[in-house]
Formats: structure tokens, C-alpha cells, sequence
């Protein structure tokens, strides 16, 4: 059984293809997302299902393994079962891929006023508030009022804040004024907030210099050690005790471990994350693995790995062939992060990458950070239409997906 | 003021660009949507944004025209004055091109049980009822139960109808049984419920034989005389007493004026729409004019003219120029349709068209369809995304978006 068709989950199911095991993957949604991309499906560069693929689509060429539309309310340790929405699920083995979700820091009276950014439909939610927000700010007669309808606050300088601030401006910059040709969009302010004291924590101090020159030519408003006391309908207001007006609040501060981690009776970690051995079983039951953001892994420094995709897939990798090791009785492996590197992309021909020990920064750290991002993406026809829609931004500076959804 | 950007009131405030007159156009949604191919939409075969415009780009050539986000709740004729959820907004001169709403036929009762299919997220909840009738089926235990789930009826013959029920088939054939092995894919009915005695009204009788016998051979189920007394939940009741027992039920049977409309201080015809002279003006209001779906025009054999897409592009321009002659003093021209034709596709290479007095079927109907569809969608960019899906759905026989949306 594994729970989750994230990246962990789905290349454990990938990886178990042809083993003597009955494979049932759980997802609460019947499609795989590509996280990553999802800040374009945000300000619309890119339609959600682009990003998506469904679960029963990849599963195809692993006929063993099963589908089973479910949301997992918890882990029955004692008798091997998952408990779920629509019933008990019996598992031998157990692959907990669950994911993560948004991390309020204990601000969750946030969550309503502002946008998270974990899957599509808070990607489409978000891509729906910026562009209402536009809309009230054209029919809205009080210029201080529009000003606070055009103002983006973003909070969370990690790389999707960067990433989201990025494609904001290019937005504000190239989209909004033919849109709205009696708005003045020098009005639509931008911010980035950061509570630390460096952007893109985890990279080389270089890139994170020459991503934040790169943000505040854009005309971004990069603020540090702007950590945030509570975030309500009209702005936020910081630690500090300013006051930021703002019409659109997005927060993307941090993740932690989803509901289902906290109910399971184990050793939890930082973030709500379960803790695991380095081999990443359970450590009072070798027949449970957890393993990508909701998993507690010690790295070699003793700092927990961080939530990353190319963590959880390695990790789905070994989950895999630790498994086929306990049905042929072999001793199992432990984890070895191989680190290829990590990038953030910042706006047309901009972004940071330091790949295999080496950094790059501008375009040609765009073009790796395209093609990376293109190469991982699930699915031919996924790639195909995604280049089509960055070659079609590219060249007319325009975006194609500004629906609303909803009826009003 | 123009009210709606569908077909008919986008088509008049292109036809006064440059005209001496501000123009503003309203709608509820922020963009114009191609309904001939939304059931594509529903049926998994493109992505909701592809036959979507945002109005605003497709005003960016037209800078005497404004847009505004807002729900029309009435007119005041008396006053001059549009009443809207934002405001009150004066005119000069009015163009109602509101189109139609989903015409239940006094079974209003039914509307919560069924998926209409008049917007984008009518057709996104009837892709992700559709989807997840399948999923419940592969999770059901019972023969009968599963049976039901996966019975879909459409209710309703006319070209939507028709299409519905083709791309059902083809779904069934080609997608569903990859994705559900478990699933005896026989069991999966679909039905085409039809009131009268013959399917696309309108149609030559040769070409309704042909469409007919096509749909058979497709394995669809079509009953003619087959009024539907009630719907819930768990299926149909026909008007003979016969229990049709179906987890989707689709409900294309016919469209009506929308509740604006009805607000109207003005004479109505059937389906509520209201009434206009030939030159498309309120009797009592010259000021006023009323064109497409929601607009009763008497043809030349005293029936008013069907509610279709190029009838309300012909009346929109009929009613631009009009606002013209008035501004300059000269005698309006009445309403004279220049019918080219109808058409409606079924399936792979299987379509039925009557162009200019000429009948088609089979592949050179079907090319045609696609052609003039194509042609007729807004936008580049979105031709090119809509073209790269069809080719790629013909060729691999798959459909590409088959997300169910939503937090379960």
C-alpha cells in the first residue's frame, strides 16, 4: 500500500513494477501534480492540468499496481490497516508519501485571508484573487483603495516566493497595463517578506545576492527580518507592528507534514514530520516506510533533510528496493542524498542554479532551469503543451490563461 | 452599454471600434467562452481555458470599448439604466446580448440532480461527475450498483445532445478501458433520451438517419419519445412510468432567455425571450436592442429564429451598424439571416453538415466541422493549443485532462 501519487509515491508504485507484491497506490485526487510549475499555473502562464497527469494514466504500463481514489484518515499500526473515506484498507507493506502541506507557524487564523500554494486548486483560487483584484481595482473610484487592491504581499522568501514575485512583475510589467489601460500600474506594489535574513535559503550566497539584485531591478519590494504577527482580509501586519496594506496575501512561507502524519502513533520530527530510519522504516515497524516531505530523515550533518522533490523521489527509489530486499530477506540499504543541485527561476532570460557544485546565474540558468523542468515534467503531451505556452509568453510577453472561475 | 461577451454583444462592440460612441461591455464572467465545444470540455478532450478569451485581451485592439466585471440584475428603460451588482451604469444606447440559460421545461426540480452544459464550470463539474461516477464504480462491491454508476444519460437530441453522447462512446471505446481494467466497460450504457421523434431538429432527414445509425453503431442508446417526468439522484423517470436508472444524468434539452430577461418590462416570446422589431429594437424603446439567444427575431416564415451561435454574431452586427445609422440620422435595415449552413460531429471521422443547400457526412464532414471550428474559436494561441489536443487525441486515442478537481 502506498498513500500518496506525489513524486515519492508514484516512483515507489514505478519502481515496484514486475515485483511479486499487489501494489495499491491512495491519493485523494485521481492526478499527479508537478509542484514545481505550479506558481505559473498561479499567474497565469499555464493551465492546471498542464501541470497534472492522471494517476490512472501513469499506472498504465504497471499492471501491478492499483488505483483507489481515497483520502487516508490514519494508520491502524497495530492491525495493518489504513483507514480511509471509504473504508479500511489491509496492507502487508506500508509507503507513507503523503506529502506536505502549508505551515502556518501557529498563525493559522492566516489561512483564510491569504492564498497557499500546494496544489492546483489553490493555484487556480490564487489566480482568481489577483485577477478580481484587478477587476475591483478598475471599477473602484477611491485611488487609495486601488492602491491597496493592486498591492501583492508575498510572504516566504524561499525559492517559490522568488519564483512568485518573479512572475508578479513580469505580470504588472508586460500583461496588466494592456489590460487595464486606465489603471496605473506603478500603483500595483509588490512585496516579498522574508522573516530570516537571505533569500533562497540553502543556496550559495552569490546566487542569493544576484537573485535579490535581480528582484529589486524588477521593482520588487524585498523586506527582511519581516516576519508576519497576523494576516487579515486588508494586508498584514509585520512583528514589528507595521501595517502592509495589501488587496492580495500570499502565503508561502514554509511547509509541514499533512494531518495524517500527526495521527500516526511514531516519533515526529520538526514540521510534524514522521520520524524514520535511515533506512526509512518506522523504527518500531520495519513494515511501515515513510519517505519524501513527511518523512524525518537525518542527513550527514544531522539536520533533517529538506522538502524537496528530488529528495522524495531518491527516496522512492530506495522505499522500492528496500522492499523487494525484506521479501528476499537481503539487509536493506540505507539513504545517501545524491544532491545534483537546486534552482530558482526569477523572471525572462533570470534565474539561479548551481548544479553539480557549479553556479550559474541569467540564461543560462534559465535555459537549465526550462529544460530541467521540462525533462521531469510526467507526461509527452504535458511537455509538449507546456514549451508551446513558454514559447508562446516568450514572444508575445503575453499570458494566455486570465479566466476567473466561478459564476457570480 | 453592451450586456454579455458572448457571440452576439462581442461581435457588436468589434463592429463599433471607432465609431463615435463609449462603449462599455459587461458580463458576469471576465471572458468570452466557445460553447460549441464545451462539451469537449466535459469529455476530457480539452482544458477549459483553451476555448476561453479573456475579454479584455480580445478588447486591446478596440479602445473605445471598456470592460466591467459585473452580474446584470435589471434594466431600468424608464431611467436609462443598467442595475448591476457593482452599481448602476447609465446608457445612451443598449444592446442586451445576455444569451441563454439551460431550459428545464417547468422541471426545475431536476436542476441540482443533472449537469447542464451552458459555461465552463458547468462543464467542469460534469467532467468531474462523469470521472468520479467511474472512480466510485471501481471501488462498488455490488454488479448493480456498479451498473448504475456507470450509466450516463443525456437527455435531449439536438447537435449538443449528439455530441455529448458521441464523445461519451468514444471514451467509453478507447480511454476508460485502459484506465479501469478491473471495469466490464459493457456495462458502461449510455443513453441519448430524446422528447420528439427525430434527432437535430433542423437537420435534413437524410442526415438525421445518418447521425442515427451512426450513435447505434456506436453502442449509444437512443429512445425517441422519451420525455422525462423526473429526475434524481439515481436516475431518470420517463413519462411513460419506465425508471431509467443512471449515475449521470445530462440535461441538454433546450435553452431559455436568462433572468434578466424576464426582468424586462417588455413583451416576451416563447422560452422567454424578448420580443424586438426586424431592426432588433424594444417596440416601445428604440434605444434598446436585444440580438442572439435572448432575443425573439420573427424569420421569414413568422417562427422565430433558433437560438445558434451565427445567428447572434449576424444579429450583432446587424446591431452595431444600426447604433450607427441612428447616430447619423439614417433609416435602419432589418434582420435577414444569411444562413451557411449547420453542422454536428459524432465522433472519429463521423460528423453530418449541410453547407449552403449541400449535404456531407462521414470524414468530409468531419473535416469540415474541425475547420470551421477552428476557425471560428478566438485567439491564436488558443487554435494552436485546441489543434495540438485533437491531434494528439486522434492519434493516440487518449484524452489528456482527465482531472477530477477539488479537496476530498
Amino acid at each position: 500500500m502506498i498513500v500518496g501519487a506525489g513524486f515519492g509515491g508514484l516512483r515507489v508504485a514505478r519502481r515496484l513494477k514486475g515485483a511479486p507484491v499487489d501494489v495499491t497506490i491512495v491519493d485523494r485526487r485521481n492526478y499527479h501534480v508537478f509542484i514545481p510549475l505550479l506558481y505559473q499555473v498561479a499567474t497565469a502562464g499555464l493551465e492546471a492540468e498542464e501541470i497534472a497527469q492522471p494517476v490512472r494514466k501513469i499506472l498504465r504500463t504497471t499492471p501491478n499496481v492499483r488505483f483507489r481514489l481515497a483520502t487516508v484518515t490514519g494508520v491502524d499500526l497495530a492491525r495493518c490497516l489504513v483507514t480511509t473515506d471509504v473504508g479500511d484498507l489491509p496492507y502487508d507493506y506500508l509507503v507513507l508519501a503523503a506529502g506536505s502541506v502549508t505551515n502556518y507557524f501557529g498563525l493559522e487564523s492566516a489561512a483564510p485571508a491569504t492564498s497557499g500554494l500546494r496544489d492546483l486548486d489553490d493555484a487556480q483560487e490564487l489566480r482568481d484573487r489577483i485577477l478580481l483584484a484587478f477587476e475591483r481595482a478598475a471599477a473602484e473610484p477611491v485611488p487609495e483603495q486601488r492602491r491597496v487592491l493592486m498591492t501583492v504581499a508575498v510572504v516566504g522568501g524561499g525559492p517559490t516566493g522568488v519564483e512568485l514575485a518573479g512572475a508578479l512583475a513580469e505580470l504588472r510589467r508586460h500583461v496588466l497595463p494592456h489590460d487595464y489601460p486606465d489603471l496605473d500600474l506603478s500603483d500595483a506594489h509588490i512585496l516579498l517578506l522574508e522573516a530570516a535574513e537571505r533569500l533562497l535559503p540553502g543556496f550559495p550566497p552569490r546566487l542569493q545576492a544576484i537573485a535579490l539584485a535581480k528582484l529589486r531591478q524588477m521593482e520588487i519590494e524585498v523586506r527582511f527580518n519581516a516576519g508576519v504577527a497576523s494576516v487579515d482580509e486588508s494586508g498584514v501586519t509585520l512583528r514589528n507592528g507595521e501595517r502592509i496594506a495589501a488587496g492580495t496575501v500570499i502565503w508561502v512561507a514554509g511547509m509541514r507534514a499533512p494531518p495524517v502524519a500527526e495521527t500516526l502513533s511514531a516519533l515526529h520530527g520538526a514540521s510534524g514530520r514522521v520520524v524514520v530510519t535511515d533506512t526509512l522504516q518506522l523504527p518500531e515497524h520495519p513494515e511501515v516506510f515513510a519517505i519524501g516531505d513527511m518523512a524525518h530523515v537525518c542527513g550527514p550533518e544531522a539536520a533533517p533533510y529538506p522538502m524537496m522533490a528530488p529528495i522524495a523521489i531518491q527516496q522512492g527509489d530506495l522505499a522500492a528496493e528496500n522492499i523487494r530486499r525484506l521479501l528476499t530477506g537481503e539487509s536493506l540499504r540505507p539513504f545517501r542524498y545524491k544532491n545534483a543541485g537546486t534552482m530558482a527561476t526569477i523572471g525572462r532570460r533570470a534565474a539561479v542554479a548551481q548544479v553539480y557544485g557549479l553556479q550559474f546565474s541569467g540564461f543560462i540558468a534559465w535555459m537549465l532551469w526550462l529544460t530541467v523542468h521540462l525533462v521531469w515534467l510526467v507526461g509527452l503531451r504535458n511537455r509538449l503543451l507546456v514549451l508551446i505556452n513558454w514559447a508562446w509568453n516568450y514572444i508575445t510577453y503575453d499570458r494566455g490563461v486570465r479566466r476567473i472561475r466561478g459564476r457570480r
